[in-house]
């Protein structure tokens, strides 16, 4: 029950041609739409924009975006679908370099490709906010690149590795995994990011997140927590984390703009909170 | 003029949800079509299993992609097209890990995608064979991912910013570019293989290729080059060779399938051959 746009027609057929597919050519987004509204749009089309940036992908106008999305819910209502996708979903929104010529070159002339879908929003159970998450820690790790690290590009075949070390969620009770770089540094979690806080008797309990330059998604409720914290006070230290530091943290936590954020209660064989 | 055969159809129309465009869960191979014959078919195949294998893709059969290649050079043979493609052209397969649900994980129940095309060979000046070419060192490093290392995967992003760093060969008069590590070993051309040749006083000359165990394809051509060698007596020692090693080298070449090998008469600024 997946509805997709592709440059503006309501079709999920794109062409094997297309760099995307080719060669992982371009970046996504995905976003939540909770209650009827785009959550956190400008901070996640100023992503997508830094990446096409990076890429040197001319990135669609933010308004030709807006109207997109409201396309789509509008021709998911009109449908027969039993999901009332005008309050509640998935915003997915990949933006690829376009159709190309053999070979990694890529002409002047290629026209980015806009795929918009919109799916039904995720369910998980429902004790994952109160009593938390078990996570795991994965063998796959994250390779550096400085030009990609940050942006949310389509070479994701780290990711798949990683999310295909552990079984279904119902049949391992693993609800994530984190993922370190070839020097045993944290990064992230196969679809999160990960925030930690460790207490300290001298001090305020210090909050800490992994630096981010050479490795790993900048995600956009990553730094919805770390703006919501420096309001209220608090000082969040963005820096790199050894794995061997995860036993002296306190209290872990993982988030993205779909699942928000979960408490983290284990990291399997390693630590409970 | 590419032909395509996507699951045994003539179509180049491409499911948006298939993981080969969502996360580039999927691996190629680009083998030249020369005087009618597949040419090293079998090499061919033996990297696409060890790839599927490694990304725990159910690899098509033989078989079935030769008899697949079969229909699309008579497909295109009995079309309007003025480019023989009975005798020559560039045959490109892509196996994807097929369509998927929303996220990484992928269910045992996914079905690979096969995408076959047949394009025409390119056309390189007809000096490079014998003249030799200009190479350059590109900013753009590859990472480091032992896992995904030799195979043909579709992740290129690296490929494709390292190749935009210069224009067309027309423009540039590059024809390719080296490929450094984050440690500054040389790995491999943006699209080809490297090898090297070191005169010595004391002894026969030594033959090097980049080891490839962390970064980089490993070439069909590049292994028939070493295999050819092989059988002529000359042993090719496959280590790490650090860019500073470059200026003490006496000979350069760079492979792939389908430009065969060339003979390299410079590198921008570094070396001349």
């Amino acid at each position: 029950m997946v509805k997709t746009l592709i440059n503006g027609i309501e079709t999920d057929s794109l062409s094997s041609s297309d760099r995307g597919l080719q060669y992982g050519d371009g970046l996504f987004e995905t976003i939540a739409l909770r209650s009827g509204a785009v959550e956190y749009w400008e901070a996640h089309y100023q992503r997508l924009s830094e990446g096409c940036q990076k890429l040197a992908i001319k990135a669609p106008s933010e308004a030709l975006l807006l109207s997109e999305i409201g396309l789509l819910r509008r021709s998911v209502r009109l449908g027969a679908s039993e999901y009332d996708f005008t309050q509640n979903g998935v915003i997915k929104i990949i933006i690829t370099r376009g159709v190309g010529e053999r070979g990694y070159f890529a002409a002047n002339s290629c026209e980015p490709t806009r795929i918009l879908s919109l799916a039904p929003a995720p369910v998980y159970p429902s004790d994952y906010e109160k009593r938390g998450v078990k996570l795991k820690i994965c063998r796959t790790r994250l390779s550096s690149n400085s030009t990609l690290a940050g942006i949310k590009h389509l070479n994701r075949l780290e990711q798949v590795l990683a999310r295909a070390e552990w079984g279904s969620l119902e049949e391992s009770g693993i609800a994530e995994g984190i993922m370190l770089d070839n020097n045993d540094y944290i990064i992230e979690g196969v679809m999160s990011n990960l925030i930690f806080t460790r207490h300290s008797e001298q001090q305020q309990s210090e909050i800490l997140t992994p630096d981010l330059s050479n490795s790993g998604v900048s995600g956009v409720m990553r730094q919805q927590i770390i703006d919501r914290l420096k309001k209220e006070g608090k000082t969040v230290t963005v820096r790199p984390i050894h794995i061997d530091e995860l036993i002296t943290m306190d209290a872990m936590l993982c988030c993205n703009s779909i699942i928000k954020s979960w408490r983290v209660q284990e990291v399997d064989g390693v630590k409970k909170f």
